[in-house]
């Protein structure tokens, strides 16, 4: 959970972010930026802010913020409704980002852990994303990023997006954030 | 057709609209720019630069170049393989793009239009985009647009992007542009 002043700062630090890279948005947009805690409530630690530009039955994009070593944690996106899971595609717009997909784990990793977030990540292939470049993830594969000492700006290409089925190594975790008035 | 020598040309200039915009894209992809003539040979009237970041069998997503007034050609994408036609959003990022779909006419475009390509030319309803502004084109629906006074740069998000299949209006456009060496 996170309260109504923390939501608003993180949206307006994002819309900040926004500005540096020249990325246009509307008022009406400006008015929609999510921010995801999920439910640890240390959102500078664990969270993601994103804009979603469009989510039909076929596609969605939408950009990520990423504030410096935010973490979005482990998790996959399984078949819904007969449909293969979302495939995503990941481009690096500023800062830089560090992706960790099945394969290979890197000895020295580049992100930065706590250690009870740490105990739930399975997969340690680091991908790291520059500005410009980019990474596609099939459906149903585990994964997680952090964003380096910059933060970071990603956009993300993919078929339909249905935050609600992500599946979450962290059992701790809850997608939907909640935001407090008190 | 259009020479060797113009398509070179046209791909510096789509990088420095990239470069203006704050696009980064790597080395590899500045090899990748994809000029389109439709075959008409007139590129700075009717034409195109493109960068595709990812074309799966599911999800595409592309940058759109257009020079100041270059017009995209009247075209829909129909079903394919069994698949509905492409469905894609077009996101301006910089510059304003004019774009035509079905629906009531306007009386004054903002479009200007040579005559020759004006005949083929069957939508006329107007829809503005400047940046940070977007619209969501079903399939098999017939669209063109064509820059602004300062060119532009849009987004696409889209379905499989299948352009060999994509149908004009005009009988003489050919998608796929020949580059002469002479």
């Amino acid at each position: 959970m996170i309260s109504r002043e923390q939501y608003q700062q993180a949206c307006t630090r994002a819309l900040e972010y926004f500005a540096k890279a020249g990325i246009a948005i509307t008022p009406e947009e400006r008015q929609h930026i999510e921010v995801a805690d999920f439910g640890l409530g240390r959102l500078e630690q664990v969270g993601l802010e994103l804009l979603v530009y469009v989510n039909t039955e076929r596609v969605c994009a939408k950009e990520l913020v990423l504030f410096p070593w935010q973490l979005c944690p482990e998790h996959r996106h399984p078949p819904v409704a007969g449909e293969p899971g979302k495939e995503e595609t990941f481009r690096c717009r500023m800062g830089a980002v560090y992706l960790y997909v099945p394969g290979v784990s890197v000895s020295n990793p580049a992100a930065r852990v706590p250690a009870d977030i740490a105990r739930y990540l399975t997969v340690w292939h680091e991908v790291v994303l520059q500005p410009g470049q980019q990474y596609t993830l099939l459906p149903d594969t585990a994964h997680w990023f952090q964003a380096g000492p910059e933060g970071a700006i990603v956009s993300e290409f993919s078929t339909k997006s249905r935050d609600e089925s992500d599946i979450f190594t962290d059992p701790r975790i809850e997608r939907i954030t909640r935001i407090s008035d008190i």
